[in-house]
């Protein structure tokens, strides 16, 4: 049987990480094989794309090198990471996909829609994720908490207004998806995990 | 008054190198300020963009992953080097620009020239070279003069019906373009000098 790909996207600081951590657990107490993804990244050169675009550049990134560089990782990762894991009957649980190009690039950079979706056909065609949790957080508490852990890369001192637009293309993006879920994630981890696990039970039941 | 952008394209051991020193001593006996570039690469970023898509990775990389690189690496360049330079009344003389990526992504890989199109204009929008010189050689003499300096890095690795294709998407798509000249570069260096430089001029005196 074929694995499934479940994606966790949202802000930093919304909790990703520990949602990946009780998933993964959760599925593997249901005895099934679970391997993580995180993006840009997975694969030796994912990594080293992802390096690029994290990298403080003392020159202009443009919007169009970012969007690129996040497809290009992305190609990578799905051709040798996760589209042989799922034939092989592996689940993988990801750290971030397509979604948060759309929600960084498009809502963020204001990159045009139409511009992402041509990337998107162009990079992986029909291919796209079974499940999404869209952990939602404000940026003030998100960003609040990835400075608590030190972690403030290029992309994430772009500033509070950028995020408020990350977070709006967010929203109004998982509205419109078919097998995704919002989780409220300015509430306790405990209560993040249990509301996660919930929707992820509720769409394995279906 | 604005630089002009002249190209110089064609497959590995067209003998690229030897006919921009030539147009770049050309153009300085007029007096004009000249600056070279090359693709992939160019700038920080660019370079190392170069290298994820020159290094023989321990993994496939996808015909996507590296026809994306080549557009960050492009964005880049254009926007940080050559764009300021053109404004600041610089000529510059690229060693390959986006024919290469019709020529070897479009004709050696297959991508669809649809494609190819949607990403030049996310990517350059309208942006295009003035004056592009084609130095037309047979695969079978490139890859030997090539061969000869030592330098087949994974592209160039890549087999001759692959730069046979290579070589006809170029010699089909030089043949729409307005600003462009066909060399023979078969011919002694002293030969496809001369004919650069006077298709050059000729095009400067239009």
């Amino acid at each position: 049987m074929l694995g499934k790909f479940i994606v966790i996207e949202g802000l930093e600081g919304a909790g990703k990480s520990s949602v990946i951590s009780a998933i993964v657990d959760f599925l593997r107490a249901k005895g099934l094989e679970v391997m993580t993804t995180r993006e840009p990244g997975g694969t030796p050169m994912a990594e080293a794309i992802r390096d690029c675009v994290k990298h403080t550049w003392d020159e202009t990134v443009t919007e169009q090198t970012e969007l690129l560089l996040m497809y290009a990782s992305r190609s990578q990762l799905v051709t040798n990471k996760i589209l042989p894991a799922l034939s092989n009957g592996t689940w993988v649980v990801g750290d971030r996909h397509d979604l948060s190009t759309v929600a960084y690039q498009g809502g963020g950079r204001g990159v045009a829609l139409s511009s992402l979706s041509q990337l998107k056909q162009i990079t992986l065609g029909e291919f796209s994720p079974d499940f999404t949790v869209y952990l939602d957080v404000s940026p003030a508490t998100g960003l609040a908490r990835a400075r608590g852990r030190g972690e403030l890369d290029r992309i994430e001192l772009a500033g509070a207004a950028f995020f408020e637009r990350v977070r709006n293309m967010y929203v109004s993006q998982i509205k419109g998806m078919p097998n995704a879920c919002t989780i409220d994630a300015e509430q306790t981890m405990e209560k993040v995990h249990a509301d996660a696990l919930s929707a992820l039970d509720d769409w394995l039941s279906e």
